[in-house]
């Protein structure tokens, strides 16, 4: 997301756009889009909370080699997501300058906004889904002939109504809620978000005093999704976007929470800080208008013990860690902390 | 100070001005101005860290009979500080609705900006002094006559040099730093400032974790000036003029420091934390354009126990501290922790 068209940022109440391409990638290929090793392109932006959903659940799920990767320029300019960071300023599997050229192939003159994440169908250059409530389920239950061996189950059948309905009150009140209160433009509508946000968070540090993870004793969907909302935090939300009750380095479970998934193969190895930072307070003019890039804050922290592991719990169930990152995709030394 | 034309905020390194009106309130009068109990009013806005110092220094001294106070709206208009929130817009004892008023009997067509502090002869109606560097060091050294039984000495002879020598630090790297940071319009200006900023303010903690005060063993002027910043810094700078290495409630000593004073009869009860959210996030609509005032942070860690007393300390010397706040003088609950 964060796509321009997809942020409707006007006087009323900040509403996300739902997405616009729903078409499902399935196993069974009912929406002509059959699973398949190689066939797709997954575009993401590593400074976006939504596309790095998908990148948490390709690496636990060991889908680097089925599902290839491109990763757009965490500043995007008025055409939107761009590969700036590619030699020639090109995707080099999809030929592409622009994501919005794969949409113009799907459907032209689309007049929503780009947002990732995107899944392209490599053959023909055309866009896919841009569904970002979807992929990752998707990426679960539909690709599981292509999981490595030990992959987890993020999606437990006996869990979902439980992980839905958690995933819900999250998305309302902490993955939007942060936007909402940023995005706002009058001091109700801001106080409102941010009454929501904090009684949210609040709520999530109960559960997780006693507990590892939000459902069950193993990783899910919901984790993840929880995962890179609070990841930001610290880093964007808490100043620019005003969710300034507390740090999360001052949260004592929600901090040690975040850290416990970030220390765990397959989370803070897709994050680029630097990306998330640059990307938050250079394309938000609106309310960053020097654009200047804060220096803090301070993420020695995040390499500090956890002591989650004494709370029990089996992060991958009958599972296990995903392998070391591909080289390619390592994040670069600028964005670690 | 804070004041629109003083704060010269265009493409080069922000410059904080020199103040305009230097004659000094002496014991000899030597500039034509006695010190007199009764005669003068002093002009501050709670939210302005340089006027807050002599708050705290009329506090501590017992001053609050002798020296009337006015306190102008967090919020200036176009013509700069005001009145508004006495009945009819006007200053009950200099009859004025603008601070500026003061300013223009003192000199017709003065083109620099209005700042407070200020002093104002309240029988002449006409400014006196608006040297925010120099009023604390006279109210602590000249005003004496006045001063309350069991006034603490705020500028000791004996370590005047060492006194002078760290608020000369704190001035530039952290009075003016964080405005340095806030108000930079590049990126490297703004490297610079929080560079500086945080380098000083670890060599501070440094400092103070072995001893309750900057200097010596009591409260000094040099405590006033540190603590006017600190006790801003969560509420504003952290986020607000991005200098967010760390909240103070993330460095145990400094957070223990400013806890402290804050705690201390003649600080804390001076802080409006209303007024100087309010002031920043509202006026500053070139770094806040939406105008909306944060509701962070959660100000509840201000009464904890600091544990500071054990490094001893004498925090009047041989004085004692001051009295309650007069009743009209009393920070409403809005602005209260």
């Amino acid at each position: 997301m964060s796509g321009g068209g997809n942020t409707e940022y006007g006087r009323k109440r900040f509403q996300r756009s739902r997405a616009h391409f729903t078409d499902r990638i399935t196993a069974d290929g009912r929406d002509g889009w059959p699973v398949e090793a190689g066939r797709y392109r997954l575009v993401v932006s590593r400074a976006c909370p939504w596309a790095s959903r998908s990148l948490v659940s390709r690496r636990l799920l060991g889908l680097e080699d089925a599902l290839s990767l491109a990763i757009a320029d965490p500043i995007q300019d008025d055409r939107s997501w761009r590969f700036t960071l590619d030699p020639g300023d090109r995707d080099p599997v999809l030929g592409i300058r622009f994501l919005s050229e794969a949409y113009d192939r799907r459907e032209t003159g689309y007049p929503g906004g780009v947002s990732v994440p995107a899944i392209v169908d490599v053959p023909s250059g055309r866009l896919v889904t841009n569904d970002y409530q979807r992929i990752t389920l998707d990426l679960a239950t539909e690709w599981t002939a292509l999981h490595r061996d030990g992959a987890p189950d993020l999606y437990p059948k006996a869990l979902r109504d439980e992980i839905d309905a958690v995933m819900a009150d999250v998305y309302e009140d902490v993955n939007n809620g942060v936007y909402r209160a940023g995005f706002a433009t009058g001091q109700a509508q801001y106080e409102e978000a941010y009454a929501r946000l904090f009684r949210r968070l609040e709520l999530l540090a109960e559960r997780l005093a006693g507990q590892r993870y939000l459902v069950g004793d193993t990783i899910t969907e919901a984790d993840i999704r929880l995962f890179t909302t609070l990841v930001r935090f610290d880093a964007v939300y808490h100043g620019h976007f005003k969710c300034n009750r507390w740090k999360l380095t001052e949260n004592r479970v929600l901090w040690a929470y975040v850290r416990d998934l970030h220390q765990t193969p397959g989370f803070g190895d897709t994050v680029d800080f630097d990306h998330i930072k640059r990307h938050y307070y250079q394309v938000h003019s609106g309310i960053n208008p020097t654009g200047i890039v804060p220096l803090g804050p301070d993420l020695a922290g995040w390499a500090a013990p956890h002591h989650r592991e004494e709370l029990g719990g089996r992060p991958f169930g009958d599972g296990t860690p995903p392998g070391p990152v591909p080289e390619a995709e390592r994040v670069p030394a600028s964005g670690r902390p």
